[in-house]
């Protein structure tokens, strides 16, 4: 699939991360069958990208002992896209064999957290998504090979991360062979001004290549953060429904940006998205259910879109 | 009191305003004691311009029955300033005698808002701006007087709002008599595009004198506007601690910006505030116990601001 198949440049593309992102931590999650329907009622919503596990042994992460049937569910609905995280080269070749449209690497902004999240320096990651590009190749699909850059804008355990650091390891990612960049602020350090300077130091090394940003809404600005990134030409945006998730570095708080408060920043700046707010409110009911103990976040689903005012800019 | 001497312009002013717009719908209110703890301890963290309510009947609106009393004690506090709203030409000479720093008056976008709201037209209110201001410097305090165009970027009533028509009303008030207009996001209908639009257009039109902006996180976006405004210059932001007060024509809304967050947004921005952050956290404390029905809302209060990075700008 080449990159402009997944992400055309003609509009903004929202990723459903929820089921992965917002599954990492959780106590109790959605059955199959419950995801099936959040992925399908999502699409009947508008909601064409979703990134619905990580490959990784079911006996540690049951929650993603699925991963593989919801890639199929995804490959079965007109226009959807499925994506899934891979952190090793077992879970790159179980990805590869469920056929995603999109392989998820993460490479860590600092060698700390690479270290102690991955177990591996940043050049060993850098060559793990180099193997990641050339299997990719190997195969029918030949999916698009995104690699997140967790800690983007600060690191939970080295500190301030420099933006000349972050650019580097984009360039080296796709130097290895990464189709897509993700700036990833893993523990929601950013405001929108460190976004507007890391997006434009970004884009002058990269040109026209599309990136993504994946934001955490940990200190209230994540959609300040969306909003700045918009700005700088960003068009490929994560967030997850509810606000699920969260990150085992930042305790007690809230996960990634609102995908429905997205939907409506992005439809006020005059990106159509295509998709339905009011049927993505319903939709919380499911996981309000399905995760009794987890907090749903949200502005949107309280008050609803303006109801007498031309909101879609 | 000089506009200048109220705002600096040299630094952006954040303007705590839930113990006005905050109290306004309450059932239950802090007592005296309790506003005046509030507003001490908000002003030792660094908090300098209070709204410290209305001069209304006090019998209809028992919450703001101590406005003169707390006009006095931010009288006592070095270098804090007091705004009170007033709504007709009683509440005008009762500030006024109370000597309030700042008088606020409010004037509706939009006509059918005015009627039903305020029961006067557009003219009538702008007419009694121009009383407030003629009585405001007959005294010797002569405090600044500040118009909120409420329906700003939207009308709950009335609809869509012409950017032309709030700066025509805007240019109005100022010719009345008014030092500072705000743009006002009554039910919090405005997206960051569009504030940045309206922001121009104000400014175009009114040059370098100062506006404000007041702006309701009804759908998520408070935090997102209020960085659009900052980038246009707008240096005058109301908030409220824990995301305090709604507004009769949103229900189940969220309110005001919060007053916690609006400061770390500032201050990623490169905006110092003085403010302490970690002390408006530990005051949420005094809200949820003289408030127990209402919600607190806000970010940094879950995951304080981050521990290891240099967030201030």
């Amino acid at each position: 699939m080449r990159v402009d198949e997944l992400y055309p440049t003609d509009r903004v593309i929202l990723r459903e991360v929820g089921l992965r992102d917002g599954l990492q931590l959780v106590k109790t999650f959605p059955d199959t069958d419950a995801k099936r329907d959040w992925i399908q009622r999502e699409h009947a919503a508008g909601v064409t990208h979703f990134e619905v596990g990580s490959f990784l042994p079911a006996k540690r992460f049951p929650q993603f002992a699925d991963v593989a049937e919801l890639t199929a569910e995804v490959a079965g609905l007109p226009g959807a896209r499925c994506a899934a995280l891979a952190l090793n080269e077992r879970g790159i070749n179980d990805a590869l064999a469920a056929g995603v449209d999109e392989l998820v690497c993460v490479v860590s902004a600092t060698e700390e957290h690479s270290q102690a999240n991955a177990r591996r320096s940043q050049k060993e990651a850098v060559e793990l998504v180099g193997r990641a590009a050339a299997l990719a190749r190997e195969g029918d699909k030949s999916p698009v090979v995104h690699v997140g850059l967790s800690m983007s804008f600060g690191c939970s355990i080295a500190g301030p991360v420099a933006p000349g650091d972050v650019v580097r390891l984009a360039e080296e990612c796709l130097a290895a062979g990464a189709d897509v960049v993700a700036l990833a602020d893993t523990v929601g350090f950013a405001g929108p001004r460190q976004v507007t300077g890391l997006c434009r130091e970004l884009r002058a090394a990269i040109g026209e290549r599309p990136f993504a940003i994946h934001l955490h809404d940990t200190r209230g600005l994540g959609l300040s953060n969306a909003s700045a990134a918009l700005d700088e030409g960003c068009r490929i945006l994560d967030g997850a429904l509810g606000g699920l998730g969260g990150c085992p570095f930042a305790p007690g708080a809230t996960g990634n940006i609102v995908f429905e408060d997205l939907v409506f920043l992005c439809e006020t700046k005059g990106f159509a998205t295509g998709i339905d707010i009011d049927q993505l409110i319903e939709l919380r009911a499911l996981l309000a259910q399905a995760m009794p103990d987890e907090t749903l976040y949200g502005a949107v689903a309280r008050s609803g879109p303006p109801r007498n005012i031309p909101w879609a800019a």
